[in-house]
């Protein structure tokens, strides 16, 4: 079997790396005849790479040579990965890729093109980098009924956070540091306002709920609001504050999806996600909880993971493994009005009126301090109520001033 | 397609419960035409149980019907499940186990036999419960070369020490307790002696590394020593002790495998699993650590995998999913004696000059106090020494009385 990369950064120059140094434990554990790079599609030049003879600018030798049959397409973006994959399916070639963007944008319409060409469409690197979740949820946890999945999805924000809570670093400090380190872009709006995790949630929003979920369906709040008071008070609640991606099956049989600034209470395993690590929890009616957790990006990491679902490729050749989730309905997705939780709440202009306010409306669980609070400064944690009655509740109360209003999650 | 059951015990009957309450879910969501329990076997009689017409005490009945493609095994021990998933597999019948006994003893043959009769032998519950391991590492990890696979494989013996940890109780205590909720059989022995983990750690190091590894070629050390005093130096070293399965690709090719008590530092995954929940890492190269969590025991999860398992072989049916591994060579399973860490130690009778000589031998990392520690009491952590070494420096100082002696992982 031929393969063909398409974009060779740096996810798809690590593919090429894995693919050449673990080709002879690859191609013998897997009982493969052969798995040999032949082109790397690519509009730059290399001239000094090893595999400079592979490179190619001409989609069309890719997709008019019949010994490929495994494409990996780590280009990124809607355009033009989109017509190529559809190209390449339609011809029956297998597509593996780690684009996010495009399985959360047109999963449904690629799966059910692969299905119609006995081809594969597969995409466990586009959540969760090297961790092993999206076949895990399409196998492993096949007797399931899932109620929900939340995870941390996202590194960069996991890491600026990390950089909050253990060092008391400001968030600005934190990213810069982050960006030195390589681990944020240059422009880290995708990552700081949610818009990544929120992509990665409708995907496994798909999986485990059988519709396809588009991320404008999908309440997106990044964590530029979060400050060092939060994180302080979370603290002294006995918890830490994460960007959590969470998808959660309604009662009535729709679903809710959410990406937002978090409290996860210590000793559970999402809170112990330090840094750039991902951990991703799935609750099954049959399971219970179980968490995968790992390096959540990263060269080798995702490349592992994309080259995983080339060797599935390979041994699937002809064969669909990948079962089409439903077309999207815009009623599945409720709105999150009527999730019920506990809410830290960080309120100033604060009197005993008001204050009194807060337990008559909200109840008071737990009032909240810390070092250097000021004056009229309050914070707590509400009793369980829903988001809706939340709103309209603190709608009523005028003179106070709400900074922070985070869930508490009870994973 | 039918099913049937041979086993009707906690996880048997969980599976019966699995295959009925999530039937339509199961069907719809893999495209199965229809997956129905035919037999239940069992020597036992349950007249009041709502499948008793399915009850059948001859095995005869399930190997000669035609119908039954898939037989979960959920007998235990090695006799008759070995004989009967032998001439279930020779039928050309897939089987599904949560048996780690009879796959740590015979899967490399029972593989074997499923390959030649294009069946499937699939044992996903037999290792972690409901987490999925199996299948992640025999296909999600397979562009990694594994390094090491290390995990708290017994729930029980996790909860005995999640109890001294956090709340000073006895070992006999947390036994007893473990014993009242459910969680530890009358007859705690295979738990508490690590045979259990032994087992599991055979069955992953054989899928890790490719070769079929004996319990009896794993150096395996169970908690009866660990006392609240080790708990306490733990505690002050930053860490917690846990009991590790573990094996680890060595240099020239070999493994090693061992089950013991071991120090874990605070803040990693595997620290913060408590109680009787399981945690699994993998080293990969291209991985790097990868960490599946869950709950390792108990019928829903335990059932959640085996189903999940019974519908990959109604997916695969006549088509061989599963490698499998080389059979045993003795020589590739070396002893721990290479293996290098720091280790903790707890000594009595020590004085100034054991001490120096502990220094001079192992090299004294860091000197542990605990509260009311007695007078020629001494703990430490070495420097980093092989396990060999250091036995060898212990042999010459045979004034001093060593009563611990654990290693401090990595991870």
């Amino acid at each position: 079997m031929k393969v063909a990369v398409m974009g060779y950064g740096t996810v798809g120059s690590g593919v090429v790396e894995v693919l050449i140094k673990n080709h002879d434990t690859i191609v013998g554990r897997n009982s493969l005849d052969e798995l040999e790079l032949k082109y790397i599609l690519d509009i730059r030049d290399f001239p000094l790479d090893p595999n400079s003879d592979k490179f190619t600018k001409d989609f069309n030798d890719i997709i008019s040579d019949d010994e490929v049959g495994i494409v990996v397409e780590t280009m990124g973006g809607i355009h033009p990965a989109y017509e190529f994959t559809s190209q390449l399916l339609q011809r029956g070639k297998s597509v593996v890729t780690s684009n996010k963007e495009l399985v959360a944008q047109k999963g449904y319409e690629l799966l059910r093109l692969a299905k119609d060409h006995n081809a594969n469409y597969m995409f466990e690197a586009s959540v969760g980098g090297g961790i092993p979740i999206i076949r895990p949820i399409n196998n492993c946890l096949s007797a399931n009924e899932i109620i929900e999945i939340a995870g941390i999805l996202n590194g960069t924000t996991n890491y600026v956070l990390t950089k909050m809570i253990d060092e008391g670093m400001s968030m600005d400090e934190a990213l810069l540091r982050a960006q030195q380190k390589g681990y944020a872009e240059k422009d880290p709006t995708a990552d700081i306002e949610g818009i990544d995790s929120g992509r990665k949630i409708c995907i496994l929003a798909d999986l485990a709920f059988g519709k396809h979920v588009f991320p404008d369906q999908v309440y997106t709040q990044g964590i530029r609001g979060i400050t060092l008071e939060d994180v302080d008070f979370a603290k002294d609640f006995g918890g830490v504050i994460k960007l959590i991606g969470s998808a959660k099956k309604l009662p009535d049989g729709r679903i809710c999806a959410e990406v937002r600034p978090s409290i996860v209470m210590d000793g559970s395993v999402l809170a112990t996600t330090s840094g750039v690590f991902n951990a991703i929890l799935v609750r099954g009616n049959a399971l219970g909880d179980a968490v995968f957790y790992g390096r959540g990006a990263g060269k080798l990491p995702t490349a592992s993971a994309v080259v995983a679902d080339v060797i599935d490729c390979a041994r699937n050749f002809g064969r669909t493994k990948m079962i089409p989730w439903a077309e999207n309905d815009r009623d599945f997705v409720a709105s999150n009005d009527t999730l019920s939780s506990r809410f830290y709440i960080r309120a100033y202009n604060v009197n005993d009126d008001s204050l009194a306010g807060f337990d008559r409306a909200l109840g008071i669980y737990k009032v909240l301090e810390r070092k250097n609070q000021l004056p009229d400064e309050f914070a707590f944690v509400t009793e369980k109520i829903t988001e809706g009655e939340l709103k309209e509740k603190l709608g009523g109360m005028e003179s106070v001033e709400i900074k922070s209003l985070i869930p508490v999650t009870d994973y």
